[in-house]
C-alpha cells in the first residue's frame, strides 16, 4: 500500500476553539428538522461552516455528537461521589453525585430538550443511551466500593440512583426552561425514598 | 416472483413436542464450550437431533435462543403485579412481580447459570440483556398506571424493581443450585429499602 500524505486544504478548514459547540449545534438541527437518519456527515459540517474533515476531528461519527459529553458526566458524578465525607451512607453520596450530574447538565435546557427528543425518536440511539446509563451506573458502583460500600449494596444504590437520575432529568426537559435540574433529582430520589419506605 | 411450495422432506425433520428444550440446551452446551460467536445454528440443530428447519421454527436465530423466555417472565410479571389488592402501595405490587418472576426462572438454577456466563462474555448479548430489562420495566410502569399510580411513581418503582431484580437474579446464579430465588429477591428489595431510607 502507498503512503499517503494529505497535502489539500479545503478552503473552509480552520482550526476555531469552538467548532466542536458549533458542529453539536448544526448537527442538533438537523436531527430535529429533517430526522437523525436522513442527516449526514458532510450536512453537518456544511451547516456549521467547517470541512467533513475538521468534523472527524471532533467526533468518530454521527451518533458520538449525541454522547460526547458522557465522559466528562461521568466524571463530575464519580468526583462528586468521592468527595463526600467517610462513613456517609451510599444513598448520601449518590445524592451527591446527582448535584454533580446537575452542574454539568442543568445549564443548558433548550440543548437537553432537543437532544431527548432526537433519542426518544430513533430506537438505535435510545439503546445507546441505556448503554451509556448503564455504564454510568457500573462507575458509581466502582465509586461505592472504593469508599468500602459491599459490592451488593454498591449496585443497588448506583442503579437505583441512575433511575432517578434518567426519570427526574426527563422530567427536568419536558418541564419549563428555568427549571432547577439538581432540584428536580432531589425531588425523584425524595420520591423513590418514598416509595420504597411503603 | 413464482411461488414456491417446499415438497423436500428431510430426514431428521420431525414434529418433537420438546424439539424448542433441546435446541435450547443443545445451544448452551455449544455457547458455553466453544463460544457464542464461534457457534452456528447448524451446530445447534445437529447436536439437538433436528433439522436447521425446525430450528426456524422455534427461534428467529440464534441469538433468539438465549431471550425467548422472555415474554413469558413479563406476562408472569404482570399478571401478579395486576393480582394485588386494590391499594397496595407501587412497592408492594412490585414485590409480587418479584415474586412471579422467581416462579419462572428459580426452579432451573443450572440453565440460568450457563446462560448468565454465555452473556457475560458476550457486549452484544449485554446489550440485548439490557434492553430486555427495559422492556420488562416499561411493562411494570404501565401495569402500575393500570393500578392508578402516577407515571412518576410508576416508572421509579418499576425501574428501582428492575434493578432488584437484576441484582438479585445475579446474586442467586452466582449462589449454591439449591437457592431459593424468591428468598434472594425479597433479601435484594429489603436491602434497597435499608439503603433508600438512610
Amino acid at each position: 500500500m502507498s503512503h499517503c500524505v494529505i497535502t489539500y486544504h479545503a478552503p473552509m478548514a480552520r482550526w476555531e476553539p469552538d467548532a466542536a459547540g458549533r458542529l453539536r449545534e448544526a448537527a442538533l438541527d438537523l436531527y430535529v428538522a429533517q430526522g437523525y437518519e436522513q442527516t449526514t456527515v458532510a450536512e453537518i459540517a456544511e451547516r456549521a461552516g467547517v470541512t467533513a474533515r475538521t468534523f472527524f476531528r471532533h467526533f468518530a461519527d454521527k451518533r458520538e455528537v449525541l454522547f460526547a459529553g458522557s465522559e466528562q458526566l461521568e466524571a463530575r458524578m464519580v468526583a462528586a461521589l468521592a468527595g463526600v465525607p467517610d462513613g456517609a451512607a451510599p444513598m448520601v453520596a449518590v445524592g451527591a453525585a446527582l448535584d454533580g450530574a446537575a452542574e454539568v447538565l442543568g445549564g443548558n435546557h433548550a440543548f437537553s430538550r432537543r437532544r431527548q427528543s432526537v433519542i426518544v425518536a430513533n430506537p438505535e440511539l435510545h439503546e445507546r443511551e441505556l448503554i451509556k446509563m448503564s455504564r454510568l451506573a457500573g462507575a458509581l458502583t466502582q465509586g461505592l466500593v472504593d469508599r468500602g460500600a459491599p459490592a451488593d449494596e454498591a449496585r443497588l444504590a448506583s442503579e437505583a440512583g441512575i433511575a432517578v437520575f434518567r426519570i427526574g432529568f426527563e422530567r427536568w426537559v419536558a418541564g419549563p426552561k428555568k427549571g432547577d435540574l439538581g432540584a428536580v433529582l432531589r425531588e425523584s430520589l425524595g420520591q423513590l425514598r418514598g416509595l420504597t419506605g411503603q
